[in-house]
């Protein structure tokens, strides 16, 4: 079972999202274990202070080291394995879907979530291991970036996912970006579903629906194909598209 | 006030997030109102059924559009102006720091939260005007990509940051990432502070610290470097670098 620990300053941010859909499944199918660790529990301070003015002097608080080498050690002593300890900052290498793999084969993962305060860099250079940012923008703190990352590496645990959904899984990770979906009713306001999805014809619905998905990876992330080994069924979809151009 | 509604099989992940932090002070300031409608409150079927088998067949469910297309009519009657709708999903544009100022201009924003089902096309064709994703990475859903979002625009509206926090946020603004931060103790572990931080010396502080910006950046993001219109104090720090190495 993976252990992923929380270290926050915000621990009421997560029970909503640790314990709904596909984590609380996952929690409960024993895939995982998530624990939330308040920072400010761990400080020696007596007023529990986790921060103090920057050396250097500007603005803002720093969080200090110790209150989050103390959790982080809590953390680890619960645990068998080394620990991968995930800083989550805008400095940090940027998370995608193979780093998500990557990481859903470790035992242990503890994220330290960085509020508005900066840290203290000895945080960031005697106890993280690795650092990462979701994205090019910024946020209040690292808490939301620690769930996106817990539920992109939950749901890749072995048996989390049901078959439809592992089905879904694969369909994403051949390189193009999902086809087009329609339930009833066949005419909502008189927007009308394709007609070849009704047609009951297996095969030409496969074909539309590669098409659709070639389509619009092209139209809205080319990037994707670059390098593409396309395979003769692609390719005669290709051709079809050039020729409805 | 800019108001932000969003759409979701999953109200319970929200309040968490929205009540804590930045965003319960941004809406205590009444800078912005937060409000989570549940799609299954609008479903005009008996169950409460929201989803239904795909046509042309395959694994998954696929949202069904009328609950939807019924709540966002609800979020844009309650609201004055126009309303952005937004779709989180794998194929929309990606989020950054670019959109996130322009979305904080908007007076109402209605975020539509896919799960792992996938939703009916005519919801994208005709109700969305904006799709974005926050990252190449796969999520059971799209409810943490709306809290990102939420997050990083709500702190970009007025009267949302203090001063110290508006600061750091011009520091990202200018395209550097941040420099290291040091607070007490001076020797942690056997870890110690930079001597440079310690001295007082306002000039050289400054000087480290564009430096180590500089360094830094050139390190780990030297994409956020091409381009760049270099200031001629900036010049003179990478000389210094260059002398360094």
């Amino acid at each position: 079972m993976m252990r992923m620990d929380f270290l926050t300053l915000f621990p009421e941010m997560f029970p909503g999202v640790l314990e709904s859909s596909i984590l609380k499944q996952a929690a409960e199918k024993k895939a995982v274990s998530f624990n939330v660790l308040n920072i400010r529990d761990f400080s020696e301070n007596k007023h529990g202070k986790v921060d103090d003015y920057p050396y250097g002097g500007g603005a803002g608080m720093v969080l200090t080291p110790q209150p989050v080498f103390d959790a982080a050690a809590f953390a680890a002593n619960e645990a068998r394995g080394k620990p991968r300890v995930i800083l989550l900052c805008p400095q940090g290498k940027p998370f995608s879907q193979a780093e998500s793999e990557r990481l859903a084969s470790e035992e242990h993962l503890i994220f330290i979530c960085g509020h508005y305060e900066g840290y203290d860099e000895r945080i960031r250079e005697n106890l993280v291991t690795d650092e990462y940012s979701i994205g090019d923008f910024v946020l209040t703190g690292g808490e939301l970036g620690a769930m996106v990352m817990a539920d992109s590496i939950t749901r890749l645990l072995p048996d989390v996912l049901g078959n439809a959904e592992s089905a879904k899984k694969d369909s994403f990770s051949n390189g193009l970006l999902e086809h087009p979906h329609y339930t009833r009713p066949a005419d909502f306001k008189g927007w009308k579903v394709p007609e070849v999805l009704l047609s009951g014809h297996h095969e030409n619905i496969a074909k539309w629906r590669k098409q659709q998905s070639l389509k619009r990876t092209m139209e809205r992330r080319p990037d994707l194909l670059e390098g593409r080994q396309w395979t003769e069924e692609e390719k005669k979809v290709l051709e079809t598209l050039k020729n409805d151009n």
